[in-house]
């Protein structure tokens, strides 16, 4: 299909040069010693007073040409494995948030590992998702156990690619012991590291963090999946008009991703900036703005131009509750992305921005999935499709809905929904006015009072358990 | 900008090569005796007795190089005046709903001329929308003023164009005079038509009824903006694939089209192919589900191929209350059509397909419609606008809030809304928890409790009310 596009060619190639321009005349400030290193060793120049990096045009220009043009996403169970964008729209949740609606109580409260564990068999089970992205923190972790407390629940109770970050080296150490467990072993586990990891090593505007870079150019050099998103806000960390903070997102981009060729080329790569603007009349952070998705529209365009694989968090929203808002927020810009090129989506989940997950909001979000999904797979244009020979023997005033055409088709060319409704207001009425958000979460409660088919074997769990000292349950599902 | 397209050209010509293959084997039964006629003068082989007309491949060629390739919607006021393509997107509310949501006590009932009015002062006032297609029928009407008591409540309340139907030629004929009585007589209202003129005369599986082709051939004949829908449901009215559907449909639009270039060559057209699919587990109509949005980006593809504008009913939803679904069904077929290239939206204010208008839908489709203009506006891209001295002044680590230029863009950068909520979930609770159909009825009501500055002078109210005894009373607005 012909993606939406703003920029013309020669604009996409301004903006490049622009960045190019920002990165060799104003540079990046770098505060991890050995990137700075490593940056000075392949042609950069580096101000040690204050450690700022600067980016000769040629150095940028060899080194892009190194960036691998897809990415794999591989989960416990190989069928669930996901490539971009050859697999796109490949979907995820939107993670990390400390809070939760607490299922019973509807009231918002800190999130824990048991329910890292009822998500994670959630994701499983719905259809849309691709990838589990951690949904959450886990309040009850213990202090050595930040991250495997996230990631053991994770994997247990689901095969699909389980994504997400780590706080520092130890942590990250950990969360790769526990993947070789499951593995069978360190070198099974190469050969299929079924986690991916996600950093956010740049702060806007053009600044390298320490620990989040550590992290990612470590796995770089193992050669295991990682990448890093960006996240420019126009009017606070980015200027307050689109194409600078795309110009901008961009040279942020280009710096991260030369350091990770310059570690190992060919290192695949994600193009996931994700540019938002700040709303001033308050200084609120606006994922839900709409500006969201045509910044990412464009992103998307300049990604092509890099030949890389494009997208990231595209579809959050500012709404604390299910409502019209939160559909239309989390359903247009992802439509916009996913029409101008995105390859991928951290969209199902959240309300509040990134701060809470609800359970109703990811099965809402799974049927947005599958409605994005259907839009990729688009009209089916063939000559047997035009179905001449059905529209001849119906002829005029005649009715389809007899006809064996009809039926053989009738499962596969609309998307049929389970949560949304198509009653006629009556019986609606008679159903008692259930609204999309109580549809959602009976939905989750089917599925989280069944047996979970995805949790490991005793032999692996006790293996694990064995290792990890004091570790939480992992145990997922609800009272029947 | 460069549309999201799902067709190749060759697809493009393929599909209207099956259209003219249809029109020339299959045919189109033709109900209204006129209309047979002049296809036959116009070289159209009719069968007289099964009433079937038969399009020669050439002849349909010659008469669609004589389709208008633009539109116009005047209003009351000429700065609301509105041409499609060169005024794209323009948002139009959704018609015709025989129910609407009480706004006091929140229940369903039959919609009156009271409604009317008010409905059109609150289009008048929401900036979203251009055109008034008037919302609901008038329960109230005296049997002989059908129509004219809900146009005459719209023309009354808005400033803006009015579009919608009429039931037969008599009543037609009152609705011009009451245009003609409001622009200050016959000649002035020829000048500036500021009613436009919608009918359905096609009746999938290819065949055209009696009185719609009548009113609309006559409206066509006297130069007045007029133009018909075509609305194929797969499954029920035309084939179980999209290709199929788009074949039939763009098909349908060819058999009005030349029609109406037969009786006036270069009049002005839109091609509002309204496709949608058939949830065929029930028979239910599904106007909500994601393949409207899909069959609308192709038939604007279409459209574009025959050099005519686009759009209609997009983005209509089977929600019965604004939840996530009645956004996201909104949201994201709109998008999609946007980006595709549809330059018209009959898309605010109704639930439950097409049967009922609430406020607080209308309000919120408002800020839809302002997310889309925002996303046609587009990133802006331009030198100035890459701000590389702000880039450079801010410097890595700085911050863009005090800059000038932060200040300078804020308020045209974002789209800043007025519905959606961006507050933490701290402030929002202790706002009472408002979502926001709570939020879009507050917004409601604050506009119907304003004095109306688009009413009639009293001059031209009491020659209306002298001509159309017993007329409605066509004033709105709410308690205050």
């Amino acid at each position: 299909m012909q993606f939406a596009e703003y920029l013309s060619q020669n604009e996409v190639e301004q903006i490049h040069d622009a960045s190019l321009e920002i990165l060799e005349t104003v540079g990046v400030l770098v505060n991890n010693n050995n990137a700075r290193d490593i940056y000075s060793r392949h042609g950069c120049k580096v101000d040690t007073e204050t450690a700022v990096v600067k980016f000769p045009r040629n150095v940028v220009e060899t080194y892009r040409w190194a960036f691998g043009p897809s990415f794999s996403f591989m989960g416990r169970d190989p069928q669930f494995d996901r490539t971009i964008p050859d697999d796109r729209p490949v979907i995820l949740t939107g993670s990390s948030a400390p809070n939760i609606i607490d299922p019973d109580s509807g009231e918002e409260r800190r999130a824990t590992s048991k329910d890292i564990a009822d998500i994670a068999f959630l994701i499983n089970e719905l259809t849309g998702y691709d990838i589990f992205s951690i949904s959450t923190l886990a309040d009850d972790a213990p202090a050595d156990q930040f991250s495997v407390s996230r990631f053991y629940p994770s994997l247990k109770n689901c095969l699909k690619p389980v994504r997400s970050n780590t706080v520092n080296m130890q942590d990250l150490l950990q969360v790769l012991e526990l993947g070789a467990i499951i593995a069978g072993g360190k070198e099974a586990y190469k050969e299929r590291p079924i986690i991916s990891h996600h950093y956010c090593p740049v702060v806007s505007p053009l600044t390298m963090d320490v620990k989040s870079l550590e992290a990612l150019m470590f796995l770089t050099e193992k050669g295991f999946p990682v990448y890093g998103s960006i996240v420019p806000n126009a009017g606070l960390t980015a200027p307050m008009t689109l194409t600078g903070t795309l110009a901008l997102g961009n040279a942020e981009f280009l710096a991260l991703g030369v350091l990770m060729q310059m570690i190992r080329p060919q290192t695949p790569m994600i193009y996931a900036v994700l540019s938002t603007v700040a709303d001033l009349r308050t200084g609120d952070y606006a994922p839900g703005g709409i500006e969201n998705g045509i910044l990412q529209m464009a992103h998307s365009q300049m990604a092509r131009f890099y030949d890389v694989p494009s997208g990231g968090y595209i579809g959050l929203t500012n709404a604390q509750v299910n409502d019209a808002q939160c559909g239309y927020e989390t359903g247009m810009n992802t439509t916009a992305a996913l029409l101008a090129g995105a390859d991928m989506f951290n969209m199902g989940g959240l309300l509040g921005g990134l701060m809470t997950f609800d359970f109703a909001k990811a099965v809402i979000d799974n049927e947005i999935a599958l409605m994005l999904k259907r839009i990729h797979r688009g009209v089916e244009f063939s000559k047997e499709n035009l179905a001449l020979d059905v529209i001849a023997e119906t002829g005029p005033g005649g009715n389809y809905m007899d006809k064996m055409h009809t039926f053989e088709h009738m499962r596969t060319t609309g998307f049929l929904p389970n949560i949304a409704t198509r009653d006629l207001r009556g019986p609606w009425e008679e159903q008692g006015q259930p609204d999309a958000h109580s549809r959602a979460m009976n939905e989750a409660r089917k599925i989280l009072t069944r047996d979970n088919p995805a949790v490991f074997s005793e032999a692996v769990d006790s293996k694990i358990r064995e290792r990890f000292e004091g570790l939480v349950s992992g145990n997922a599902g609800w009272e029947k």
